[in-house]
């Protein structure tokens, strides 16, 4: 049984046990919430980690984007990535790999994963159909995609990003609403791209019955992709993100009845003044939902610094009410993330996660940042090296700078409040 | 006559139809809000550069922070580091040196410099008294800071910080609402040990009037400053903080009637919930000052990243009507910044300023995120470089990855969601 299911049965699991200890709250009121659905566990029957929840009141979380693509092929990269993810907090991983032995990188990441590992399992039916016309996309045959998510389920994939919200509907609200960029997720065009061609409805969507089937064979958590997400601030909002949106709130609720885990994704490129009213929309339409969100954007002419951009986004969204932030790199926009972009990204997600977990008051948030306070008092620096994000980065901007041994720093010498400060109290 | 004068008796200055023209506003508009005080436009008559405004309705300006301290003193380094922080998009810089000769620092800054240059005379004052021992501090002669006030003004300060709102009544609120951090601020924590030592009120307070004599002469714009600010999210917001917004509040008024103008200074380190509350406090305390705030910070845990933790605050405060962004490089707490530091504060800095923008709707600002979505959306990279914020950094990003000329990028590959919408459009 899944962890809905057994939630809804009134019956607590280990894996609820360990979230509530993680998270410092009852374990009978984590257990109505996942009956409820506003948290997840994401944790498929045969992955052996770790889990942590995703949802109401808990941590916000945050997930790290890492995997091959056709011009950056290396397993050994991208294990590197999922070991930087892993060190320096991500909670998750997500596999977007789309070029090599898919199966063998996925294999591998899941191996070596700590941490629930997501996946967006259509890429993988997609490479197979994409020969060197991208029209040929059309041809895909979605009984792969099918078959592509119950290979993944059996391996041990937690959850995954499946586009079910593209309906010939949603689409056709993005007709008479132009927009700048039209679609920027993958998985969205992808899958307008074979709705087009086969003038047909979304089997993804029209099938969902399907995937609840497979998903909950293995507790596969179903994240709910937002296909339509706007990809320029200027496209934010519109009538095509807000109908996808209202087709996810319905499948919620159908993942729900069937006991199956569900999440929702969300926007992508917004102005800063919009995001509290998406998070608020998503929760009300999606009945509470966890909501995931990619970003958001502040905007749009930051490539190589997106990860300040998103980190800005990501913060008012958890604050707003946002579950899981996925990590945005230096490299968005630009490339394939490097492993030092892994890092950059990582930290940046979870500075704005904390930022958020202070606000909610999460046991634990506010006493490190106290605790930081208290030692930046004493000028106990290897007490603030240790409470820091980053230690090494810190300990050697500090020291970089400095030739002798003193207890101030290079910023004010002396002259420093600090020490000034503490001769007259 | 200063620009406030000028406004106050009808007359539109040259310096008020420049910034008309670089905001898009009225010069009649612009005339009445500066005779409000709501605006200010910082230029000592003896600095001769291109004037910019601060204030109600304007785009959001951020300040670089440069000067050399006692473990690092290279006065071409400084000069290098204006050069980045005018070539990266600054708005104004602040000499904040402590070490070298100062006069003669302070002069080349200005002679160098295409922006308004702010100060905090106190400073030198504060270096002149001090010996060997921090205690020395007590010593300080304050005529040395009135005259430091002068000579500055003399030689083209556009703007002085000037802790006037620490008094004996403010400071009486720290002790009775005790702090983790105390005084952060370091002309906040002389003016305290001074006052303990001579156990006499703030001449900066008491005497507020030579200041304006002063900065009547040479259109000098006061930035208030706040020594109360907190260096800790658990001491924000509390009686120290807002006893001193107070007595900023009256100061605001007094500097008003003279007919010079004044802009108040801000925390500091909070939670990201308190921002908009804050700058709402001040604006209503301070009759729509100009508000100048330093991050704020929403969490103390990320040294080495503290310029992705004041973006976030700083986007937060400017949309909440904050006016003047001051930069956060990653050396904050630990070092004085480097050149490579100073350009990484100003990006962050600009980017929050540039979101804020996005959402008062200044013109030209959605333009660009507009124009950079279409390039975007005709995979035209050569135009996605111009319109960066760091087209050098955008176009490395993304060239290290690539062996060959494609029109895609290396995050997708040919499986582009760009391309493949543009296929079905």
């Amino acid at each position: 049984m899944t962890q809905l299911q057994e939630a809804i049965s009134g019956r607590i699991t280990k894996e609820m046990e360990i979230v509530a200890q993680q998270e410092c709250v009852s374990v009978e009121w984590l257990r109505t919430e996942i009956a409820k659905g506003t948290i997840v566990i994401p944790r498929n029957y045969n992955h052996n980690f770790i889990p942590r929840g995703i949802g109401k009141r808990l941590s916000v979380k945050i997930n790290a984007n890492i995997g091959t693509s056709a011009l950056q092929c290396n397993l050994n990269n991208e294990l590197k990535k999922l070991e930087i993810a892993v060190q320096y907090g991500a909670d998750a991983v997500m596999d977007l790999s789309t070029a090599g032995n898919l199966h063998e990188i996925l294999k591998q990441i899941i191996n070596h994963s700590p941490l629930m590992v997501g996946t967006v399992p259509i890429y993988s039916a997609a490479v197979k159909a994409l020969k060197d016309d991208l029209n040929d996309i059309g041809k895909l045959d979605f009984e792969d995609v099918f078959k592509e998510i119950e290979y993944q389920a059996s391996i041990g994939v937690d959850f995954m990003t499946i586009h079910c919200g593209i309906t010939k509907r949603s689409l056709s609200f993005l007709e008479n609403d132009q927009r700048i960029l039209g679609i920027v997720s993958r998985g969205g065009s992808i899958i307008r791209a074979w709705m087009n061609y086969n003038n047909a409805e979304n089997p993804l969507y029209q099938e969902f019955d399907r995937i609840l089937d497979i998903c909950e064979k293995y507790d596969v958590t179903i994240s709910l992709g937002d296909g339509l997400r706007p990809g320029a601030n200027a496209d934010a909002t519109d009538r095509g993100q807000i109908a996808e949106l209202l087709v996810l709130g319905e499948l919620v609720e159908k993942a729900r009845k069937r006991g199956i885990q569900v999440m929702v994704e969300g926007p992508g490129h917004m102005l800063l003044n919009e995001i509290e009213a998406n998070v608020k929309i998503m929760k009300s339409v999606c009945k509470e939902a966890p909501f995931y969100v990619l970003g958001p954007l502040v905007t749009d002419i930051a490539p190589g610094y997106d990860h300040i951009v998103g980190a800005i986004g990501g913060a008012i969204a958890a604050v707003a009410g946002a579950d899981f932030l996925c990590y945005v790199t230096p490299a968005e926009h630009l490339s394939l993330p490097t492993i030092e972009d892994v890092k950059e990204g990582v930290i940046a997600s979870k500075i704005a996660a904390h930022a958020a977990n202070l606000v909610k008051n999460i046991p634990g948030a506010r006493e490190r940042d106290k605790n930081m306070s208290i030692a930046r008092k004493k000028l106990d620096w290897e007490t603030m090296f240790k409470l820091s994000i980053d230690p090494e980065k810190a300990r050697n901007k500090r020291n970089a700078s400095l030739t002798e041994n003193v207890d101030y720093c290079s910023m004010c010498g002396n002259l420093c409040a600090v020490k000034i400060d503490n001769l007259n109290e």
